[in-house]
């Protein structure tokens, strides 16, 4: 069964750091780190969601020096990881446009978030979901994360990301990587024996 | 037994993408996201290496600001992630200080590539090395790559991260990230089990 899995990254409705919801900024290398990552672990798109219409055309500039521009020669791996990306202005133009794609079924959305949440789901469970076939979205907020009403709103909330201390400040950039590979990645158990 | 880790981000030697010897520019987020996960994953020390003055005196401009100017205050857990990183010119300068802070223990370099390794050893191996103890030194390289003199001189080249599919042009900061979860994180099993 082929794993189907979608990203999108949200820049509204997110936090401030005063926990106030705002459209956060377009950042160049989340575009450039998240489709290069999502290509990598094999996605079937990622989607950069703001409701900002110049921010939206700046974004569909700067992929558009990659894939056609001087950087498709001077980087062909570049324009090829950008050839999944859709900027769209709302998550349910992200739904509507999923659920088309996957033949009216509508996608089983993961809310992540770096706090702790009483129902969150684990990487194992999402990992065994994601293998039955049926298609799954990854929604990550960008500046200080995902609006609560996403949260409630989603399917799941996936448990945060954390290391062996308790400072989890990750960027999205690397939250992104270390969720697709833990979901999607090669798993090495403590006896060195591979999953995948 | 505490694990004893550090990373060097080396921006000289690496190679160009004619596979030239090259000193690459430091890159603003490779400080801030490298920062934040070798924060979140209890590294030892961050060393942020080249051989360019002003390479370096920008960066602990940058730096700087989120210790003691205004970005302290705006958000303090970047500061906090910055505590750990060294600016130095060369990798020898990395070894002296971190031999030194060891106690005369010279950490084991880990060289890191995105191509195959004849020698290279996996993760799993990585990860039971460390679990006993001894100082580690992971070395990443900027731009193409690090230059195979550097691989040569290592003790150890890591195996490359893969997703499922054959591409694998990640970011420095998604590929630390991602190495640090792998030799770090919380793992899981393709029944669900945890380790660590």
């Amino acid at each position: 069964m082929t794993v189907r899995l979608y990203l999108a990254l949200l820049h509204y409705p997110v936090l401030n750091k005063h926990g106030e919801e705002i459209a956060s900024a377009i950042t160049n290398l989340d575009l450039h780190d998240i489709a290069r990552a999502t290509t990598t672990y094999g996605l079937c798109g990622y989607y950069v969601v703001t409701p900002l219409e110049d921010q939206r055309e700046l974004a569909t500039t700067l992929i558009g020096h990659w894939q056609t521009g001087y950087g498709a020669t001077y980087n062909p791996q570049r324009g090829q990881a950008f050839e999944q990306v859709r900027l769209v202005a709302h998550l349910t133009d992200v739904m509507a446009e999923i659920t088309h794609r996957e033949n009216d079924r509508r996608p089983i959305t993961i809310a992540t978030t770096a706090r702790q949440h009483e129902t969150a789901v684990s990487f194992a469970s999402v990992r065994d979901a994601l293998a039955e076939g049926w298609p799954h979205l990854l929604l990550l907020g960008t500046a200080w994360g995902l609006a609560p009403r996403l949260l409630a709103d989603a399917d799941h909330v996936l448990e945060p990301v954390w290391g062996p201390t308790p400072y989890n400040h990750l960027s999205v950039r690397s939250a992104a990587a270390i969720m697709l590979d833990r979901l999607l990645g090669t798993c090495i158990d403590s006896n060195g024996k591979r999953s995948n």
